[in-house]
């Protein structure tokens, strides 16, 4: 589609680059912002330069912060001596939101992907295994994708704590909460019914 | 869900104002920004800035141009007296893009709604009429959608330039190219029938 004006067509390109947003959908954006007042489009463009020059990542976990330590790893209230390990910050967040978890984390920005050419050295690993090492740790959980990518970075990463004398564990993968058994996958009902756990009655 | 930074959470606040865009959404564009280069960044920003503050609306048509007049409109290979009336910007593009038409346009900038409390003074009629009056004005084309907003723009319209010796012409309603009729709604495959147009074999 031929734009009627080249500033137009450069925002519509901008648009285009943001993941899932085709030219039509970008162009959607554009017109709506020349549609509304000058301003909405001052505050979108000056939030997105104010994220990208401003945002930190936390020094200790590599999570996103306003701050240099993130606030989850300045809380005293959090368990300092359990680190979950995740793949990014989305994780974290999902984490989060589950109210369930009240120790700290620790960002690798990324999986173990020899296809994508992803080594352990591009990741934050180093960084966990210092950390580790100069805290007192007691606890790792993995909380990766259950991926191909994901297992291999959790067996690397295995292997390299195995020095440490501190408890592994993994996210226990099963059958959804809410799921019918008909439906779920094969693989990961037989996994679900290899680690099978003792009934507790509530 | 809770986000980890305050100049995270509000770019996803103005990423969500975009049209059909969610939380969920917007999170993804600003980890995307946050995960790229700084100058992807800059220039998403500055490219909606610059759209922004330095597109104008031609003053003669009201298409949206880098230039006072736009292009359509100072090209004198196109048909300066007719004039095709459209609702918006977007209508103009998809009507160039067929490749069909060497007239000028008239952008309204909406359609009548006295539900949404739109009249014909927030449209650009007046100078339509003025644009009749001035130029020789050969015929006039409605391109308006085929709503009741987009009706009753059509009837006010004809009102006001019946005065005109002009002709008037609507786009033809009918079973799409391609449709099978059997999946055509009826309002329409009755409007096609009412409205058939002799056969020319090809």
């Amino acid at each position: 589609m031929e734009l009627p004006s080249k500033l137009l067509d450069s925002a519509v390109n901008e648009f285009s680059r943001l993941p899932g947003v085709g030219r039509k959908t970008a162009l959607r954006y554009a017109l709506h912002l020349l549609k509304n007042e000058k301003h909405t489009s001052h505050s979108l463009a000056q939030s997105i330069l104010n994220m990208r020059t401003q945002i930190k990542f936390c020094a200790q976990c590599y999570n996103i912060s306003d701050t240099d330590v993130c606030e989850i790893c300045l809380n005293l209230s959090r368990v300092q001596t359990t680190i979950c390990v995740v793949q990014d910050v989305r994780d974290v967040m999902a984490i989060e939101n589950t109210g369930m978890y009240r120790g700290v984390y620790h960002v690798l920005g990324g999986l173990i992907s020899p296809i994508e050419g992803i080594g352990p050295s591009d990741l934050f690993i180093d960084v966990l295994l210092k950390r580790v090492q100069e805290n007192k740790v007691s606890e790792i959980i993995f909380a990766l994708s259950a991926t191909t990518e994901g297992d291999t970075t959790a067996f690397y990463l295995s292997k390299k704590l195995q020095s440490f004398s501190i408890t592994i564990s993994t996210l226990a993968r099963g059958v959804s909460v809410g799921d019918e058994l008909e439906y779920a996958d094969e693989i990961t009902l037989g996994r679900s019914l290899q680690n099978r756990i003792p009934y507790k009655g509530h």
